[in-house]
């Protein structure tokens, strides 16, 4: 899994039948403490996750693994909030 | 899933059986706001996407989880053709 | 999928027992106008491709989805072989 | 497999529900002799490892094929922890 | 699949329970003439390759298409010693 950083919605009126009735939604990989690191990608949403925040990602067929995204084509799933980051006994992100 | 963009098409007489009738598409991973970033790669197309549209790209084996994919040597899909993209209450693409 | 053009052949004496009896070549990837771009690595041929041809890869699971490969230890395989690209109603690659 | 250095741990309040209950670890990819190489992500760890530690990790659909990850949405699972890393007969990592 | 050079050995005492009895090797990807090319990486063995062998590896869920490493939580295997590569009529490695 990766953490990534929330950064905006999408609107996609034509998709895939398998691909409708769900969230959208850009984010960017990041770095332990928050900072952007990496080429935006798009993630299916279900924690409704707001913009700003650190998400939990989980990819490939991993992310077909939940209620949700199950036998959908979709590749990279939001699995949790991030509310703290610790590395060597020290905070490096809070929410 | 990626943001991608339309650039071109391909024909190729031979193909393995389970890879025929199919559309492939040459694209681009693009940025939010639709510039091309990254080497050009193939994706079905099942959305009758046209030349320069930003599309919605889904990868690895959730690639065959639509029904024109089911079973195929396909690694890449076009799950959805983009009309808006949102960032920080802004609109970074419209198509 | 990518373009990848046909570098060469391999010879291996020992292999696993479900890689047997398959032909492998080097390929790199290419651009769509057929130049090299990236690191070679090895696909399953099932086409009778020929050196400098440029073709079609599949990749990663999807690459199991052949008759001539399903099961196999195979992560990359020819899909096709490919006679022309056109870019922006302009021929970038003909054959 | 790749060989990860753990740095450190998480907390994610909100979770899928299939991701619950379990421990995610922020791992660094390593080279041979421990040095860290390449941005961090996330493994989920069923070892108790610990903080510094250089661990073996699996990752995509292999990740699921340990009992505490099948059918979850986990893509990288901490699967050993490195003793020893031996290089043309020299000792390169020693725990 | 890519081409590798065996680099190492590892020791790792604690392992996941369906990781146990296997022998995994360090190795690098390596170009069609067998020079070192990117980060090393683990995979497991069941061809018995020795140290500075050039060998074929498969990754991802292909790597678990072996019999001895069918259900485990393995994304690498060695799959094949070469011998010989060639490329335009070339010998560019031989073992």
């Amino acid at each position: 899994m990766i953490l990534a950083r929330v950064k905006g919605t999408m609107v996609t009126t034509r998709r895939a039948q398998k691909a409708q009735g769900a969230r959208y939604l850009i984010v960017t990989p990041c770095t332990p403490d928050g900072k952007e690191a990496g080429p935006a990608f798009v993630a299916l949403d279900t924690m409704g996750s707001g913009p700003g925040e650190v998400v939990l990602v989980s990819q490939g067929s991993s992310a077909r693994q939940t209620e949700e995204t199950k036998d959908r084509p979709v590749d990279a799933v939001i699995i949790g909030i991030v509310d703290l980051v610790e590395e060597k006994g020290k905070l490096v992100f809070k929410k």
